[in-house]
C-alpha cells in the first residue's frame, strides 16, 4: 500500500465487542492520500485508551441485498405474483443454497408500482460482503420465478432498489451490510485533557452540525461530520470495495451530557464489509488482517463481524476527533497547516 | 499502484470538451480491486469510438464551498446580520483573495434556523480540488465576520450545509464541484453490434431501474447505475480525495430513443476533481496526469476541468455498458464468472 | 360544506376494484377552493369512461402505524430488549386486541440509534383511518414493554419513526396506509380526442417532468404532477384527518407507450383514510358516503379499501388531465384564466 | 366554516413580529374536524401569554416560484441558451411586469440535466399566494424565450424543480413561500406549571423524537411532531391552497436549554399563504381575516406577512403543546379519550 505512503497503525484503545466477547487493543490500518486523518484518528483513539470500558461495539445486524425487476400484466397480477412468490419462500431458500455454501436467503421485501414489482431478497453471505454471492443467487431466482410464473417478464438483475452505492433510504430502514453501534463514555476530565474541549460544547456541536445543519442541506440519514473519510481508509487498507462508503457515510453521531461525562456513539446501519473475497487476496491487506487477528479461523461471520466493529470504533475515534477540533476556532486549520506543508 | 494490480488504460474514444476544444482520444486509468469494472468501461468506451462525434462533455458550472454556523441572539438578530454580512460581500472577497492566490469568493448562501446563522461560501479554487483552500478562506472570513458583528458568536468552522462527504441535496441544487454532463449518441445498429441490445431497452431499463427503482428507494437525487464504481477508480488512480464519490454519486442518466438512435447522457453535479494538492505529487498519479496531456501548463482551472470531463466521460462508458448487460438476463453473472474466477 | 362552494360531483367511469370486485360507476365529491381542480378532474374522468375496462385499482397493502421509542442503557442492552420484545410478539398482539376491538398488531420494525430503541408497531384497523386507535394501542404497548423490561425508560409515545404528516422514506417502504395502485389503458384515438394529445407526449413528459424534475428537485418518492391537490379534495369531503396528504402526495406516476395506447397509472402507497372515526358523522359526509355506495355494512375494512380505490380513482384522473394540458403550451393558463374569472 | 363544527379562537399571546412592528393579541382561527387540536394549541398560546416579550416572529425571506422546462440540442446549447437568458434578465422583468401588477421576478435558478434546461423563476408576489400569478408570469416568459431562442423547445410549463406540493428540498434551500420563523423563551417554572415538564425533557425529546427519529425514518428537512397539523388548520380558515401543507410541513423545531428557561422556536421555511386571491371572499374567511386585523389596507405585501407570522405562532403554540405532553407518560392518550368521546 506504499502508494498510500504509509500505514498508520492506529491504537484503538480498548475494544469491546458485545456477543463477540473481543477485547482488547488492535492496531488499524488507514490508507489514505489525506494524512491529517492519522493523528486525528490517533488523537480520539488515545481518548477511547483512558476511558473505562473503551469503546463498546454492537452488531446490530447483517444482511446483504439485491433486488431483481419484473414486470406483470398489471398491479393486480403483481400482488397475486408476490403472494405466490411469498408462500413460495422455502423453494426459494433451497434455490439460494445451491448457487454457494454461504448464501442463504433470509428475507424478501417488495414494491410494486403500476405494473412493475420489485423483490429485494436478503441474504447472509458469511465473511463475504457478499455483492457477488447475491448477484449469482438473484439469477438463479430470477430464472426460478420466470419459470414458476409465465405471465412474469424479465425486468432486470438489478432494480436499484437493493440499493448499492447509491443515497437511498432503503438501505438504512431495511438493512444492508452490518449494522453496528460503537460508544464510548468519556469523563470530562479527559475531554478537557485530550480533546481541549468540554462535554458541554461536543454535545451542542453535534446537534447543530450533524443533525441541524444536515437537516438543512437536504441529508439523508446522514447526521454526521466525516464518516466516509474514515470509512475509506480503512476500506481501501482491507481490500473492500470501497465506493460502497457511499451507503456507508449513512450514519448517525449521537453525543450527550450525562452526569458530567460526554456519551458519544457513531451508529453504522450500512458497513459493507468482509474478510473473504475480491482484494483481500493482496499482500498487504493479508499482513493488515493478521494484525488485526483477523486470520483465525472462526464460526463464518464472526471475522467479518470482527472486522465491523473496528471499524465502527475506528469511524468513532475520527469523528470526535474532528468534533472536538471544530469547537474550538483555528484549532483545525492549525492542524491542516502544520501537517501537511511538511515534506511527505 | 501496483496494490490494485495493474492499471487498464481505457481508450475513451473521441472526446470533444464544449469550450475547452479539447478533442482526441484519451488513455484513462481506473484504481480498482473489482477488475470486471475493467472491460465493462472499455466496452463502452469501444462504442463511442464507432459513434461518430464520441462523447461530447460540456462543463456547466464549478464551484468549491465550505459553511460556517454563527450564532445570533434571535432570528431578527441573524437576518440583519446576514443583509450586512450580503452588503460587504467585496470586503469578503478581498479577505479570501488574501488567504490564497486562486481562492476568489463568489457567491454566498445562506440558512436561517431559530437563532442560528448557516452561511455557505462558495469559491472557485483554479485546478485544485479547493477542500483546504476554502478552510483556509473560511476561517478568515469567520474571524473577520466575529469581528465586526460583535453580537454574533462562534458555532462551527464547518456547519454541514457545505455539504462535504455526505448524502444531501444542497450540492446538487446549489453547486459544488465541477457540474459536467457528457452525452453520447449511439446508432442502433452499433448498439446492437456492440451492446448486445437495442436502444428501446435500454431506455426502458434507465427508466424502470434508474429513476423509478431509485425513486421507490427512497433516493436523493441519485438516478444512475453504478457512477460510484467508475468515480472510485478514476479518483484513486488520478490522486483525488476518493471519499467525495459520496456527492460524486448523487448524478443522472438519461437515455432517449431519437430517429432510431440511442441519446445517452450522464449528468455529474458534483465531481470534486483537481490536478494540483494532495495526492497529486505521487509518482503513479503524475504518470497518469502525463497519459491525459494534463501536466501542460494551461489557465487556471483548465486542467482540472479537463480532467472532470475525463472522468464524466468514463462514467459514461462503464454506466452504458453495464445497462446493456442488465437487459439481458444471465449477462452480468456470465461476465463476472468469466473475469473473477481466473486466477489474479 | 358550502364553505367550499359546491362540490362536483365526479363521474369516475367503468372503476373496477380487484379482489373487492366493485365495479361501476360512481360519483366522487372533491371539496376545493381551487375550483378549476374540477373540471380538471371531470376531464380525466370521461377518459376514463371512453376506455375498456375503464380504470381499474389494486389494493398492495394496508396497516397503520406508531413507532414509540425507549431508552436502553447501551446499544447491546437494546439489541438484548429488541429480541426478547420480539420473542414475546403473540403476548403484544393479546395487549392490543385488549384496547379495541379492530386494532391487530400484524408487525413490528426497530431502529437502533446508539442507545434508543425505535419500536415501529404495524396495525390492522378495520375501517378506520386509524390514528387514535394505534396511539392508544401503543400507549397499551408502551406500559407492557416498560413493565417487563425494566431496565428501559420511556422516551416517547411517538418516536418519529412512524411517520406521521412528515416528508419521509419509511412510510413507503415499510407501509403506512392503503396502497393502492390504479391504471388506465387509453387508446390514441381517445387520447388525442379527448386530451388534446398524443401517448408519446405524455409519457416524454411524465419522464422528464414527474421523473427527473422531481429528482433534480431532490425530491423524496415523489415522481408526480399534484397528487395532493385531488387528496386534499377528496380528504375534505370524506371526513378524512387531511394533514395526511403530506405522506399521501408521496407517489409515482407510470406512463409507458403500449402498442399505440398509452398505459397510464397512479401508484399511491400511502392513502390514510377511514369511512369510520373523527369527522365521519358529519352530514355532508354522510350524504357523500352514501353516493359513494360507502354507508352499507360490510365485513371490516372492506367499505375503507373502496373509499382508497375511490381516491386513487379520483387522482388518476385529474393526473392524467393535468399532464396532457401541460403538453401543450398555453393551454393551462387558458383554461385557469376561464374559470376562475367568472363571477364565482 | 360550520363544517369543521366550529371556529376556536386561539388567543395567541403577545405576538411581536420584528421589522413589521405588529404588537398585541391576536384571535387565530383552526379549522379541522381533530378537534383535540384546540385545547392543545391553546394551551401553547396560554404559555406564550406568560412569557416575557411572547412570541417573537421573524420574516426571513419570501418568494414564489415556478420552473419550467426546455428542450436543447445538447448540453452545451443549455448552457449558452443559460448564459444567454440570464444576461438578458432585466428584460423577462419587463415581461413579468406587463402580466400583473403585483409579479416582479427577483431571480432565476437552473438545472441542467442532458440537453434538458429546467429554469426556476422567483417572484415576490405581493399579498397572493402567486400560483396563478407566477404560471400566468411563466407563459409569457417562456413565449418569450421560445421566440429569442429558436433552437430550444418547449418542455413543460411546470418542470417540477419549482417545487409546488411535493416533498421536496428545493424550496427549503432555495426559497418558496414566507420564511418565518417564531421563538419563544419560556421561564423554566411557567414550563412546569402549564406544561407539566421541565425544559431539559423538552430539549431532550426534541433531539432524540424530532431530529434522530426523523432522521432514522428517511425524513427530509422535516424536524418537527406535528406542523401539518395547525398548518391545516390556519390553511382551510383562512382560505389558502391547503395543499400546500406538503412543502409547509418541512420544517424544523428548536428547544435548548439556556439559564434555566427553555429556549423554543420553529422555522417554517414554506409558507405558501395570502390574503389575496382565491378562496378568500368567502364569508367565514373574511370575518377571520378581520379579526385577525387583516382588513385594512397596507403596503402591498404587509397583510400576507403579518397572515405569515401569525400562521408560525400558532404551529409554535401547537408543537410546544404536544412535545410537552409526550415528554409524560399516557398523558396523550388521557387528552384524546376525554376530549374525543364527548359527544360533539
Amino acid at each position: 500500500m506504499s502508494d498510500f505512503a504509509q500505514i498508520p497503525m492506529q491504537f484503538i484503545g480498548p475494544l469491546k465487542v458485545s456477543g463477540l466477547v473481543i477485547e482488547g487493543d488492535y492496531e488499524v490500518p488507514l490508507a489514505t492520500y489525506e494524512t491529517p486523518l492519522w493523528p486525528s484518528v490517533n488523537r480520539g483513539a488515545r481518548v477511547s485508551m483512558n476511558c473505562a470500558g473503551g469503546i463498546q461495539c454492537t452488531v446490530v445486524d447483517e444482511r446483504m441485498t439485491r433486488s431483481i425487476l419484473l414486470e406483470a400484466p398489471d398491479a393486480t397480477a403483481a400482488v397475486l405474483a408476490l403472494e405466490k412468490i411469498k408462500s413460495n419462500f422455502p423453494a426459494l431458500q433451497k434455490t439460494v443454497e445451491s448457487t454457494s455454501r454461504f448464501a442463504k436467503l433470509i428475507n424478501l421485501n417488495s414494491q410494486i408500482a403500476g405494473n412493475l414489482l420489485f423483490l429485494r431478497f436478503e441474504f447472509t453471505t458469511g465473511d463475504a460482503a457478499g455483492h457477488n454471492m447475491c448477484t449469482q443467487a438473484a439469477e438463479a431466482l430470477i430464472e426460478q420465478l420466470l419459470e414458476q410464473n409465465p405471465h412474469l417478464e424479465y425486468g432486470s438483475i438489478s432494480g436499484n432498489y437493493c440499493s448499492d452505492k447509491k443515497a437511498t433510504a432503503v438501505n438504512g430502514i431495511l438493512g444492508r451490510g452490518k449494522y453496528v453501534v460503537a460508544e464510548l463514555t468519556i469523563p470530562g476530565k479527559i475531554c478537557r485533557r485530550y480533546l481541549k474541549t468540554t462535554p458541554e460544547k461536543i454535545v451542542q456541536l453535534n446537534i447543530r452540525k450533524n443533525l441541524i445543519g444536515t437537516m438543512l442541506a437536504g441529508g439523508l440519514r446522514s447526521a454526521n461530520a466525516h464518516f466516509a473519510n474514515m470509512l475509506l481508509g480503512f476500506y481501501l487498507a482491507t481490500g473492500q470495495d470501497a465506493a460502497n462508503i457511499v451507503e456507508g457515510s449513512q450514519g448517525l453521531t449521537m453525543a450527550e451530557e450525562r452526569d458530567g461525562n460526554l456519551y458519544f456513539s457513531v451508529t453504522l446501519p450500512n458497513l459493507i464489509v468482509g474478510t473473504v473475497g475480491n482484494g483481500k487476496g493482496l499482500d498487504f491487506v493479508l499482513e493488515n488482517m493478521q494484525r488485526m487477528g483477523l486470520d483465525v479461523a472462526r464460526e463464518p461471520g464472526e471475522n467479518s463481524r470482527r472486522l465491523a466493529c473496528l471499524c465502527a470504533a475506528t469511524v468513532l475515534c475520527g469523528e470526535l476527533s474532528l468534533l472536538a477540533a471544530q469547537t474550538n476556532p483555528g484549532e483545525l486549520m492549525k492542524a491542516h497547516r502544520k501537517l501537511e506543508r511538511k515534506p511527505a
